[in-house]
């Protein structure tokens, strides 16, 4: 990815393993993937959950923020599925890596 | 954490579960903790790994990339336990979050 670039990172303890918070995961990342500015996602979950989502300026962030099914997922997220979450908006100003 | 501060996403895809790795993995995290400008760490693994840590600084990051055990582990990183990996600094701008 061509830097500057921004990253949101998602960390969350969930109240229990959901279903119907996994068909919405992977729903709004398909949502995601079709908003302007979106370069990428990653996710794994163990004792916590991470989701870093990265896209190009801080304004595409503000827009998939507002998306309206997205907004219906954060309700969600409050009511029913986290015990506690954290969002981090953090600019990218290096990146380095690795391949076999 | 106070604004500003940097976060480090590490992500990697590992050529196999590895007990070694896991010691080292700990080890690294036990020394992270003791350096100036640690401000914490998460991580998670599940189809890919992921390990977030925060420091006050990219000074603190630099001391923490340069530092001996972590050099080895990442030596070790490459010509035995990731099939890929990606570092990405970040700078985090802004941060909220939930508790229920």
């Amino acid at each position: 990815m061509e830097l500057p670039y921004y990253a949101v990172i998602f960390t969350s303890k969930q109240t229990s393993v959901n279903r119907d918070y996994q068909m919405a995961a992977q729903h709004l990342e398909e949502l995601a993937q079709g908003m302007s500015g979106f370069l990428g996602i990653d996710h794994a979950r163990a004792d916590i959950g991470i989701t870093i989502s990265y896209w190009k300026t801080l304004e595409d962030i503000a827009r998939w923020k507002a998306q309206r099914d997205h907004q219906e997922a954060q309700k969600k997220g409050k009511s029913q599925w986290y015990e506690q979450y954290r969002v981090r908006i953090c600019k990218v100003e290096r990146e380095y890596g690795f391949d076999r």
